[in-house]
């Protein structure tokens, strides 16, 4: 069933009489205006009518239009309502902050508020690292955005935006335990954003930047980890990065080449560029060329000692390409080399589909879907809150990528989101990679 | 049993001896230490021993100390460990960030993340007023802090403070299902926190300040009230001031007298004395004096129209006093006026405890333990939130007030923290206050 990010999705609820040969001849309507089924549901029986949901996958509002009126031209079947099952799993939003401990009765109250608390502030007044113990400090991770650059749609604003902010604290707790809290900060001056985290930052365990627009992100994201003695990081560069890379690993290892050695040609140096070329140089790659529309983005590959070129001498030189530019379609087929290693990476539609990647000659070829960051940032923050790490090393980075490779399925280049030990384990390794790396340490205490 | 606030609680977990006798023996020994005995609990059995926990209040650590010493010499007892009960609860802190949707399978992560989400960002910014719809933005509310006012322990500093914005946060979930986050911004300056707090504002549907010392805390909260569209509201000021109110209509009415047209006298005149004042002011109560050490507190008094005086002169004149000052037994008995009516609200310990009022001649007395402003904040803000108002008139709090007190029981000056409706009925309240109050209209906006 050709479902994919291009389908609009819809509910159809409707009272189908319960006789043999209507929900049959629904389904046939349905099927005869071009819409795909997905689930269908039986909600109740009312009185000789069943009341059911499809879950109906269409090209546009016209179509449904249409289906909609011939379906009232059925006997027997009766339209409820049609609704769209995204718009309603948001309604009222996705996170709640929850009390962790009962309160039942009075007693209870006057133990975790006043008088009870006192001695809890006290001993912490006396033994400041004492908040980690006693609060939920180190578990929270502010989720901070100025709405630039919300997903592929640019800058709509931190209210637009807060959805996606919402959706990374629903994975943060879904999968590795932390609280994330959406902080909006609409403001495009980089001295204004920067200053009011540092103003908020003793409120949090750590800080996630998230969908701010390239350069300013690069700026912004440089002066808090000096400034600030907690973790740092700005996912649409780095997040995304270690899935990169974990992919890369995976994909190399199969057609037995070493990643190291290979020409990396990154189309795109925004965010996303920019943080897969500084892991890859850490990670030790020796060639990192790149292709952008601006010439800032060219320099800041050069400073890294990249190599800057134009979108055909990359494709016509790199062995791997790795495509993050928002722009759909952008690599023709013709462009692929064969055997490449392809990962056209924006969302929803990708530089290249996967398939024509293939048929063109690549030997692996993958889009944003598969490569997921929510692979990656949950465990890098619970690694490093574990650590109490002071920042977020290129190690720790490299360590969480590996960890993510290992957990693939042969013939897969990143595991299952929902690998029921993968988060676990990328913390594990982040965790570790803190304690020997520069991680716990200040900017200006020595290692001895 | 003489259960108050001066006493420490500890566990004691023990291994007894499951023969008649040995628990009988081991609480008379804690008895003859002069430890109260709250609840015994039996964990589980353990060969021929139980493990039992004892909940003991005592008075000072020496005192335990000589009970444990004793215990051990016992035979047939044997101490596991002793433990801060309330140290415990608080560990690892009291709130979390959940999702309240499910994530199973990835289809879910693509409606409430990446790729599906988009569309309901681009709802959001073809129709702003969305963002209530889709998010959970309007049932949040900061709870900001600079750390300078935190109980009565004075500026103990934002980590310290900590715990008790988590308390907030925990009642704002248990009472009303409102997300309380606590935001901490470690500054003295008054132009720092409100730029900070107004950058920040667009994350939440509304902010309580809590725990800012006076005077700063009324220019700061005057600032965000003029500048921000959502409520702001210092709890300190006006949740402890609602409250009280709620306790004066009852007091008044058991004495069948008039609010209105009785002295009041407030000692102190900090953030929760000044509230006082302006929503005793607002409800129409005619004649109010104040005492302070500070002149510029007599000074915001005089400004509201009231009458600074030293204390002997308002213990005399007045027909109701009510104390915030944080100094114990500040009220000498032989200064209560037959008849009197006194709050005394200082929180650990009273100005004057409310048995010695009343011995003195008192007609009613109370001290900050029933009135609990717990009882007015979530509903306030819960109320203001669902009218979507865009401050909390002094209307709104009088509603708020006269629905508390309508839910005292006989002889009650307020209801239970945990009575089923009170929270509900506030919120009620609230919201047709701000509809029939200016608190829906932007400030330049005319009322038709």
């Amino acid at each position: 069933m050709a479902v994919g990010n291009e389908k609009k999705v819809r509910i159809l609820r409707a009272l189908i009489r319960d006789e043999p040969g209507f929900l049959g001849r629904l389904a046939q309507t349905i099927g005869e205006f071009g819409a795909n089924i997905g689930d269908i549901v039986k909600l109740r029986a009312a009185g000789d009518f069943n009341v059911r949901e499809f879950e109906l996958y269409f090209d546009s509002d016209e179509q449904i239009e249409l289906l909609l009126r011939q379906i009232e031209s059925l006997e027997g079947i009766e339209v409820d309502r049609i609704y769209d099952p995204v718009l309603e799993i948001h309604r009222g939003g996705k996170i709640r902050m929850r009390s962790t401990v009962l309160v039942e009765r009075i007693g209870d109250v006057r133990k975790i508020y006043t008088p009870g608390v006192a001695s809890v502030c006290e001993a912490i007044h006396r033994n400041p690292e004492l908040v980690y113990d006693y609060t939920a400090l180190g578990s929270s991770v502010a989720i901070v955005t100025n709405g630039t650059a919300i997903l592929g749609l640019g800058n709509i604003g931190v209210h637009a935006g807060l959805p996606v902010m919402e959706g990374k604290s629903v994975l943060f707790d879904r999968l590795v335990g932390l609280s994330g809290i959406p902080i909006l900060i609409p403001t495009r001056d980089v001295n204004t954003l920067v200053e009011t985290v540092i103003q908020i930052a003793p409120s949090f365990g750590a800080i996630q930047l998230e969908d701010i627009a390239a350069p300013e992100c690069f700026e912004i994201e440089r002066r808090l980890i000096e400034a600030l003695p907690i973790p740092v990081m700005h996912d649409d560069q780095h997040g995304t990065a270690v899935v990169a890379l974990s992919a890369l690993i995976n994909a190399t290892e199969a057609t037995q080449q070493d990643l190291r050695d290979l020409s990396i040609g990154l189309v795109g140096l925004g965010a996303a560029g920019m943080g897969i070329a500084r892991l890859l140089d850490a990670y030790g790659v020796k060639e990192i060329l790149g292709s952008d529309v601006r010439k800032d983005a060219h320099h800041r590959l050069e400073e890294l000692g990249g190599r800057p070129v134009d979108l055909n001498t990359l494709m016509a030189e790199a062995n791997v390409v790795i495509a993050q530019t928002g722009r759909p379609g952008l690599i023709e087929p013709q462009q692929v080399r064969e055997g490449q290693i392809i990962l056209a990476l924006s969302n929803p539609y990708p530089e290249i589909q996967p398939k024509a990647a293939l048929q063109a000659g690549a030997a692996f070829a993958a889009d944003g879907r598969f490569v997921n960051n929510a692979l990656g940032f949950p465990g890098l923050f619970r690694g490093a809150l574990n650590a109490r790490a002071r920042r977020i090393t290129q190690e720790m980075k490299i360590a969480a990528a590996k960890t993510i490779a290992s957990f693939a399925e042969p013939g897969e280049l990143v595991p299952s989101l929902f690998h029921p030990d993968v988060h676990h384990a990328v913390a594990e390794s982040v965790e570790e990679a803190a304690y020997t790396s520069r991680a716990l340490a200040a900017e200006d205490e020595p290692l001895v």
